[in-house]
């Protein structure tokens, strides 16, 4: 039952791939030809059910967006939003985020979104959390120097560990809100888990980290 | 009358000047000798009413604590403290955290207590926050280079911004906790403040960062 899902989640992936790039190694260093303009490139890694990546990419026509996403069936419901709607500035990507070194260049992209990422509450699994230093040292190769990780979570342990990590990696903090929803940061677009989380009047954590860029030889 | 409360204030402070260092400055670099022992210094900078000082000395007689207020009529509400109970690892001092240069030697601190310090949450008085780059610059120079600083405060906007702060500074988190009294610290030792809040169910931040030791050179 499980084998026949993914079978027709992995038909209806290739049937859009236009949206979904199945094979991205060849565009690395060339995303530029990929979306023919040179505007700043977004990725969001794990985006999920991809509401806000399509959203973020409706909003801003000048930038182009890139979504991972790992789980087929997870995907399919990301490339339905794009049914009757294809965006020329959003490619969907069926990747491991461990992969993206071999998919982007060295500050290739501008920005990193990470949106209520796996917690991976055991410190056994922390190697697995999006904010493990293995995946800091890939997110800060392909990102430009200058680039940006945005990160929102409700989840207050991988909102410490975050910080944490980041910090321990040298990384330096521009916005953080312990309280986004009743911050005064504007412009937020929320994700699904995000909707169902503020409906509970739950918190949501959010920081802007930047790597440092004076000490880049340190890490 | 604020004069005269003042006054009798100094005149207190004047009459425990065995528990209240005067002129500190003689001591700098020679703190092991007003202790007569070389264990480590702990400093808490604007100690409040001094419930927090009092009870970590008592806990750890193995460690010289030192109290730093600069408002006399708070100070002698510490001092009321060790009225009938002078704890041979406490001193006292009247003093503005910008002077702690004058008093200490470059490393000659090992950690540093900053408890419910005043928010300043207007923009124009950034530069008075205990956890503004010109303080810290002060706390780096006069802590050991594995020295660390305690922060807890229930103010979710300095908070915020102590974390920003530190982290731009070069500054890096071990241990961090959005909700203390949720959490598994142990050995918590709570302020006055801290009991009103924990009382009206508020959460508490603290953090315990470090400088950079690799780094040291480029700050």
């Amino acid at each position: 039952m499980r084998l026949r899902k993914i079978k027709n989640a992995k038909e209806i992936i290739e049937q859009n791939n236009d949206l979904v790039l199945l094979e991205p190694n060849q565009y690395k260093g060339k995303w530029q030809d990929v979306f023919q303009t040179d505007h700043p490139i977004h990725l969001e890694v794990g985006m999920g059910k991809g509401q806000f990546l399509y959203e973020m990419a409706l909003k801003h026509p000048n930038i182009n967006f890139i979504g991972l996403e790992v789980v087929p069936s997870v995907l399919i419901r990301a490339i339905e939003k794009y049914e009757d709607n294809r965006l020329p500035n959003v490619r969907l990507l069926w990747l491991n985020a461990t992969e993206l070194t071999d998919v982007f260049n060295n500050g290739e992209v501008d920005r990193i979104y990470l949106n209520f990422s796996d917690p991976w509450p055991k410190n056994r699994h922390e190697k697995r959390r999006l904010t493990y230093k293995n995946f800091l040292s890939i997110f800060k190769e392909i990102l430009t120097p200058a680039g940006a990780i945005h990160f929102k979570t409700d989840n207050q342990g991988l909102f410490e560990y975050s910080i944490q990590s980041m910090s321990q990696f040298g990384m330096y903090f521009k916005f953080i809100s312990l309280d986004l929803h009743n911050s005064d940061f504007e412009g937020n677009v929320m994700t699904e888990y995000e909707e169902r989380f503020v409906e509970l009047k739950q918190r949501i954590y959010r920081l802007e980290a930047q790597f440092h860029i004076k000490d880049d030889s340190s890490n």
